[in-house]
This record gives C-alpha cells, sequence and structure tokens, in this order.
C-alpha cells in the first residue's frame, strides 16, 4: 500500500474516533489520549497529523459542511420540485447522522459553540442558506402560500431540524429520527403550503419517512 | 445575618456561578477550581454544600424544573386560553433564559446528555408533558384543529422552542429570542389553529413579542 493512501487511511481512523468520542462525550471531556485510544494509533501518527484538538474539530466541521453541500446537490434532481428536494435534503441527513458519528460530532460541535475558522461558515449559516435557496425555489413554483416570509422560515425550519435531533439523540434511539422528521413536515407543509397542494407533500413526507427508516 | 440564612446565600452565590461556566464553556469543560473562582468562595465552602460537579449540574435541573412549572402555573390564569397559557409560558422561559445563567445552563446540560437522578424528569420530558396538558386544553376549546395529533404537536413544539434557542445561543444575542419565539408562533398557528380564530393568536404572537422585548 502507497505511504499517501495508509497515511490517508490513518487520518481517517482517527477523525472518526474522534467524531464517535465528541459526540458522546463532549468536545471538552474528550483528550487526544482518549483519541489516540480509541483510534488505535500512535500519539506520533495523530499529530503527524493534527497538531492540536481544534484541528479536529476544524476537520469535522469541514468534513459535515462537505457532506451536506453533497446531499443538497445530489436531492436537487431535474424535474423534481423545490421543496420536495428540500424534504429528501432533511431526510438525508437525518438518515445519514444516525449512520455517520461526524454528522453526530458536528452538529454537537455546533450546539456547543463551536466557531469554525474562516473561510468555513458556521454549519447553521450554512444550512438557513442552502433552506433559504430551496424555499425560493419552492415559492416560485407556488408550493409555498405568497405570504409567507422566506428568510424567516428558513431560520425557523433549520431550528426545528437542529431541535428535533437535540431533543431525539438524549431521548430516543437514531431510528426514531426519520418518524420525527416526517412530523416535522406535517406541520411545516400544514404551515406552509397552498391547501390545494398540502396532500401531494403529506403523502412524499410519509413515504421519504419509509424509505429512510432502517430496515 | 443568620448562619442559616448566610449559607443559603453562599449555596445560591456558587450555583450562580457554575451556571454561568456551565452555559459558556461546556460542563466538561469547567472545573470545581474554576466555579471556586469564579464564586469567590473557598473550596472548603463549595464542598460544604456540594460532593461532586455532577451535585451541582443535579442542583441547576432542579431549579430549571421549579422555575418553569412556577411560570407553567403563573401563565396559567383564569379566563385564559390554554393556548394563550402556552404561548405566553414560551415567551417567559425565553425571556428568563435570557436574564438567568440557571436555565442557559439548564438548557446546555438537558442538549449536553445530563441524565437527572430521578425522581427528576429529563427537562424534555417535562416540558412535552407541560405542552401535551396545555394543547389538550387547547383542543377542548377548539383552538386547535381537529385532526391533529396532540402527543405529536406536543413533542414537535418541544424540538422547535428548544432548536430555536439552540441555534440562537451560537448566533445571535440573547435579546432576538423574543423575535425568533414568535416566529415559531407564527409558523404553528398557521399549521394548528383553525382559520377562524388565527388572526386573534397571530396577534397576541406580536404583542408576547413587544412585550417581552428587552426595553
Amino acid at each position: 500500500m502507497a505511504r499517501q493512501v495508509r497515511a490517508e487511511q490513518t487520518r481517517a481512523t482517527i477523525i472518526t474516533a474522534a467524531a464517535d468520542l465528541f459526540d458522546r462525550q463532549g468536545y471538552e471531556g474528550t483528550s487526544l489520549g482518549d483519541i489516540v485510544e480509541h483510534a488505535r494509533v500512535t500519539r506520533g501518527a495523530l499529530y503527524f497529523h493534527f497538531a492540536a484538538k481544534e484541528d479536529l474539530a476544524h476537520a469535522i466541521l469541514e468534513l459535515q459542511s462537505a457532506t451536506c453541500r453533497r446531499l443538497a446537490r445530489d436531492t436537487e434532481v431535474r424535474g423534481r420540485t423545490s421543496l420536495e428536494a428540500l424534504m429528501r435534503l432533511t431526510f438525508s441527513i437525518a438518515r445519514r447522522s444516525a449512520e455517520d458519528p461526524v454528522l453526530r460530532a458536528g452538529l454537537r460541535l455546533a450546539t456547543g459553540g463551536a466557531r469554525p475558522r474562516p473561510p468555513l461558515s458556521h454549519p447553521f449559516t450554512e444550512w438557513t442558506d442552502i433552506v433559504a435557496a430551496r424555499l425560493l425555489g419552492a415559492a416560485e413554483e407556488s408550493d409555498v402560500q405568497p405570504d409567507v416570509d422566506l428568510d424567516v422560515v428558513a431560520h425557523s425550519l433549520v431550528c426545528f431540524f437542529v431541535g428535533t435531533r437535540v431533543v431525539g439523540r438524549s431521548r430516543e434511539p437514531a431510528a426514531r429520527q426519520p418518524r420525527r422528521t416526517a412530523e416535522m413536515w406535517q406541520i411545516l407543509i400544514r404551515g406552509l403550503v397552498p391547501v390545494t397542494r398540502r396532500a401531494r407533500y403529506l403523502s412524499l413526507a410519509a413515504r421519504l419517512e419509509r424509505e429512510t427508516a432502517p430496515v
């Protein structure tokens, strides 16, 4: 195995181990020693990739951002409405969060007050921008009632989604997340979508819940 | 000053100092030494009241619970509808959180995975129970559309409110919280309240926002 490839694998192993610990015991509650032990690497290997714990948090926030942007791109398919793309994005993130410690740690870092280094935006800012763009599309497609303030709704939707995950993480198994995401959408659809289009999106929410539920 | 009174004051000083630090730098990121220094008490005074950091977290969760139950009682006034009482409760908590480090620390402990000792319930469980009782009253008063699942909405409302505070705490000054609470209610009222009663509650949300905004 080429040295370059092995180094990349070690780096990924360290990030995953750090994410798992940050998610379960918090950033402050995790030492570099814990990470070395959990990742089963040497302290030298860790320091080769990361000078400080802060760099690990930054790497996790970077990965989270890249994943969210990729999922946003993947759920935007020609022929799909903007609202459907947005709904699919939230279900994708909910499912990925159940599987991937990096996304869970990213959320915990974001809610714990992490301040990403520029040019990386704060996750909540980035998510609000993504949601606002989708809602603008949805409004143009007449899927949002005309008297709705889109920026306000974008912020509220991020709050609602973050709250669903924050409340869920301490009270319920991660497998419950698709259910909670569907419940969030039931309320949002009733509040935002014109009456004539509601049935379509309510059944989409139910379908996406089934599709993203663990088998 | 009687010894009993002085001891109570010292205990309150220590709790406030601990809450302030837990809120700003997290539970794991705060040592007993930090608390002693911040409270300007001796280590002996701290150990007289609290055997371990865990006992401080428990005391904060207990105070938070007592405050929320008191605010729930205070906002339930004869002649007020259940929905108005619920709306007033959320605005009261939003305002109190801006002023009181104990409520902010309580939320951070709750979102950070604190597990309160019985008989104290988890804050999210307690809040969901309070909201569910108010929503049941609101449904009986025909302020909630009949096809709404009240337990689902109670859970969603807690998620939405927690998310509003979690997202807000890392991105905005606490004074913005009444605005965000009003925005949350605008969406919930549109989604849950029968059309004929919406105007009344939308203007109540606007009024409560003005009343709870800092002068």
